[in-house]
């Protein structure tokens, strides 16, 4: 068994990879929830979400999240009101783009959310519907929310940062609300301890992957499986490939690079994989307390995203 | 100015009558939300819609309600879930069609409602933007929500009643849950009080202006202004044109006719309009203390709507 922690969009690439070479029933990829919100009166779950499209090759590779083949109707007429009355604020200003078919998604989520159902069983569904022989486990089923405290003295809900404000906001500290109650989902610690190698995919580490490992009892888990564990760093270059990565460890004080990421990661994982551009780090990684793998990280084929998995893969298992 | 009681597409027929002979301006129309809901997270009034809809031109009178033209992708991958996952209870399993234009109405609504703004002013932001001239009211901001009652035991909202069970059960009672708290919308005494006239659309007298009616202060109001009310019978020949209101009639005990029509408004309305074909009804219609007219109730066209709305209007004028 494999267990993979995932964010959204990077990491359901690394898994397409992953699942051609190791058969996909013995993948669990425990996935991101912090950065689940409630707009309209809709859970959203954009991790979770970005790895089933991904994995059931449903997913838009030209725009980079979301369906394929997408129609925007629902927006559309949203935004016709919003427009119509100088809404500018909130939700019902139509920052938050919702496809017509994801929105299937997250009127089935809703409701089946409402009438009892966990995360994790939804999630079940979700995946099952797609056909998707891997196993993806919401981190918790316990509301965790990040939050983005920006140095003008705002607090954002990690959606208003990400989406509405586009990550161009300086950003002084991030928290995550709800963690003093939250336990991880069913079948998460199990993953953890029982998998025989954990990988922690190329996703961001402060919003991403910090928020799982947050969770009561996820970190402990990793430390135990630290010599099994490998990482792939999203960092190349001292650039994120996508989203605010680089930029939010420089703000939060961390260095933007593979050496920043092994700091960050080197309590809860044996090695770190970093892409041929880094391969000068390299001792600068290992001094840093981590065995450190060179190769291509920048999956731009599926053949790439394979060949990534299988030398993590190897890379873990020592 | 011209106040109108109306439920949805009954009315919304009525209305567009109504808008050919008088200034738009002049007509506000006080609107049922007792059959109001909440399925998938999203708040959604029926009959508001329906009445906006039809009022912008943009309803689909093939099918009788919704958009024209309307696409229904959210709900085909919403349905391919419960599909998959046997779902067949709850609103997850899709049995209220929502098409995917028709979604963004509800996304906004739900939007404004959490950003503090009432149903009122959500629904003048609503008809703004499809530029209807005309006033369309909530009958009430506060929640309040029709309950079947049904003779095997039941409690359906009326959503459940209404198109998951599409009225096909044996109704013992309908309550109005949240009267007691519930009053009237901003402006809806008003429009009762200060109207030249007052029409009752041809509407289920029952579950749709019985809701309106029913909220305190609207009957009273109403009763106050009876000689200048006319009500227009939702039953031809014994029979609803649409909908349940004959079944329902005749399952709480009154006579599904005219007559029956008329011992329910005589209270709140001077006269009643029944069709040509309810000719020989008449003298019992007056019998329940009703003036009554006979003309062609039966709206096959904009222009038998329009002379009907306009002999509704004399009539209530006196």
């Amino acid at each position: 068994m494999i267990t993979v922690l995932a964010g959204g969009v990077g990491a359901a690439k690394f898994l397409i990879g992953l699942l051609e070479v190791v058969d996909p029933q013995e993948v669990t990829a425990i996935v991101n929830v912090a950065d689940d919100t409630t707009i309209h009166g809709l859970r959203i779950s954009p991790d979770l979400d970005s790895c089933t499209y991904t994995l059931a090759g449903a997913n838009d590779t030209e725009r980079g999240w979301g369906l394929r083949g997408e129609t925007w109707l629902a927006m559309e007429h949203l935004r016709r009101y919003a427009e119509s009355n100088d809404v500018t604020n909130g939700d019902a200003a139509g920052w938050f783009n919702l496809g017509d078919r994801d929105l299937g998604t997250h009127l089935y989520r809703t409701s089946r959310l409402a009438a009892g159902r966990s995360l994790s069983q939804v999630s079940t569904e979700i995946t099952k519907a797609w056909g998707i022989a891997a196993t993806l486990l919401p981190a918790s089923n316990s509301e965790i929310r990040t939050k983005v405290h920006t140095t003008d003295g705002r607090e954002l809900a990690f959606q208003d940062y990400f989406v509405r404000e586009r990550y161009d906001v300086e950003v002084a500290s991030v928290t995550i609300d709800g963690l003093d109650t939250a336990v991880p989902a069913p079948g998460v610690l199990e993953a953890i301890a029982g998998a025989e190698v954990v990988l922690i995919a190329p996703s961001n580490p402060i919003v991403s992957i910090d928020p799982i490992l947050a969770i009561p009892g996820i970190r402990n888990a990793m430390v135990a499986r630290r010599n099994n564990v490998a990482a792939i760093s999203p960092i190349v270059g001292g650039a994120a490939l996508k989203g605010p990565a680089d930029r939010l460890l420089r703000d939060l004080g961390h260095e933007p690079s593979v050496v920043g990421i092994a700091r960050l990661y080197e309590e809860v994982a044996a090695s770190l994989v970093i892409d041929i551009e880094d391969e000068a780090l390299a001792p600068d990684v290992r001094a840093a307390g981590m065995n450190c793998v060179i190769t291509d990280t920048i999956m731009r084929s599926a053949a790439i995203s394979a060949d990534l998995a299988r030398t993590t893969l190897d890379t873990a298992a020592g």
